[in-house]
């Protein structure tokens, strides 16, 4: 093969695509990275078996062609190279990069070797279009209480559905549960994504995507953004029915400042390191204000309080790390924290009518 | 004791001291922060007994005393306070520090356990007052050629002395070898300073500092930046005689911009992984060029080239790690780099009449 690209395109494309190859995996071409001319494209392709990713980069195409080249050098190289037009030519499985004063050959395996990348039906797929802004935030929103245990493999993915014609997404891991809703929709969805592919489509959006195109066949999705494409397996199996986990009405309510509700849990936070994190929250309808108490067994001890609307008095006990990671992604302010009693799940969201963002944290013991 | 502080002045006081706090230690009490009211101010110091911090701080005392708490949750508390008056008030060994709506108390150790504070006899000692910027760069031009390895401890730290009424700075760990030129002065010495004792001093460096005090007596250094102090002990035993290992002149000179050295290094080094970074400089007269080529065995080789004011023809092999570090803190553009043979050391540095710093690389055997 024999072509020319610029460099920032194809440096650009390895980058996305680089990402998702490995040498981790026992087979040493999962470490390399596809290059093939396709009509006045050259094609930029890496998998790992789970996630596929695959970059179209405009090319002048002398002598069509493919190869396999180590990903790591490859994009390496090409990132390091001032900015122009890269030529490159391939002797066998020998492939040599050049641009302007700097040359380079590097040694590639024949591109056969390579595992055939996932096809999915388009026609036949059901396809949803998503802003740039609001797939960002809903996959931040929900990835965030995805758990990594693999022995309950259906929790490490977020799970796409539609309900009462509503594209939601949620996630949890027991511990915590968060629950977005996206937009209405006719087509209907019930399908769990891995939250490592969907952190990759997260680092693959630029400043320039301004639309995410997610298409599900019943095994795989595929997400479009701009010339580059994440394919994933998904899931299997049934997630559970987490609905049924929110509560509908609490006993106890705190309206308040997220930026004042943030530092106090941090602050609280600092003295609950030796308890795994927990503090006690407690809300007073008297004085209209939610304080946190947290110990530090041989250290000290810390109580701080912010003002809030309060209705209801209680305390609850629940892991500070937590209540910062839903603060950290919860879109509004004031915020509304509920809960009832002791061990019934705490509720946190936006303070407003019927916000698109819920998220749960259950009580520790205390 | 009982007193106030503002928490911008406290929290960084805090910082700077609460660095050298260490749990790792054999004696807990070096964990602690000391806490002191002295006349109007309150002084904050830490020690690992190699290097001792102190910083004072105004505050309004109401009672004289002292204490010591655990270094990085009052750090970490005080840091994450509102700005604003804080309130600190014990009672025995437990503190109440409180702010606004932010109330802890902490289990702190007695003052009388805390080891003595290092004391300089000031009069006596030899003084130089640096600029900020000189301060800064000589430092970092130098401890970037000191060695880890405790073993040969004279080559762990930075060698001040004087010479023909200059003042230099030099390290080197036997492969490289920097010497940095400060300025005149009639005031003798020759000292040992830790390089771990520089590099907290840099840390200590803030927007706000003009120059730096550095204060020797015969075992002792201290360095006064702004209100906080960082005193070390200093190394023990002989300096090499280092200058006789610089080539006052060389065979073989290229004249270069720094930045297309740089460059051409960051590239060639990609391929020099697998060789520890070895890279082979070749200079070409009649091309008037430097190039640089590396081999990954089984990846590949690459060659990258940059146009050079050239005397002489020759080639030297050199980790490519060394010169992009040396690359990095040469203050000058356009740089000179120039050899004699393949076993001699090669020097860089910048391309004017008498440079203040000299940088000198010895070569790999290729």
């Amino acid at each position: 093969m024999e072509l020319s690209v610029t460099q920032e395109n194809f440096a650009r494309a390895l980058s996305i695509v680089g990402r998702v190859a490995s040498n981790r995996t026992g087979l040493p071409i999962l470490g390399n990275i596809l290059l093939r001319t396709d009509g006045t494209r050259l094609l930029v392709a890496a998998t790992n078996l789970e996630i596929a990713a695959t970059c179209y980069v405009g090319a002048k195409i002398v002598k069509q062609g493919d190869i396999t080249l180590p990903a790591r050098l490859v994009s390496e190289y090409v990132s390091s190279l001032p900015k122009g037009t890269i030529e490159l030519s391939s002797k066998g499985t020998s492939m040599t990069i050049s641009s302007g004063n700097y040359s380079s050959i590097m040694t590639g395996v024949d591109a056969t070797e390579f595992p055939e990348l996932p096809s999915i039906d388009e026609k036949q797929a059901v396809t949803y279009t998503i802003a740039e802004a609001d797939f960002k935030q809903a996959i931040s929103q929900t990835i965030i209480t995805t758990s990594n245990d693999t022995s309950r493999p259906v929790l490490t993915g977020v799970y796409w559905h539609t309900d009462g014609g509503q594209l939601y997404l949620a996630g949890t891991d027991g511990y915590r549960l968060a629950q977005r809703r996206l937009f209405e929709t006719t087509s209907e969805i019930a399908a769990i994504v891995p939250t490592t592919s969907l952190q990759e489509v997260l680092r693959t959006i630029s400043d320039a995507t301004e639309s995410v195109e997610v298409l599900f066949d019943d095994t795989q999705v595929r997400f479009r953004v701009g010339e580059a494409e994440i394919t994933s397996r998904l899931i299997e199996g049934s997630y559970p029915n987490y609905q049924q986990l929110i509560p509908k009405t609490s006993d106890v309510t705190a309206t308040l400042a997220s930026g004042e509700f943030s530092r106090i849990v941090k602050v609280a936070s600092l003295f609950a390191r030796d308890s795994g994190g927990s503090v006690t929250v407690t809300i007073d309808s008297e004085k209209q204000q939610l304080s946190i108490h947290s110990i530090a067994s041989e250290l000290g001890e810390n109580t701080s309080t912010a003002s809030a609307e309060v209705a209801g008095d209680g305390n609850i006990t629940l892991n500070s790390r937590y209540i910062a990671d839903a603060l950290n992604v919860i879109d509004g302010d004031p915020v509304q924290f509920r809960f009832s009693g002791k061990l019934s799940p705490c509720v946190l969201t936006a303070a407003e009518e019927a916000p698109n963002y819920t998220h749960i944290i259950m009580p520790l013991k205390s």
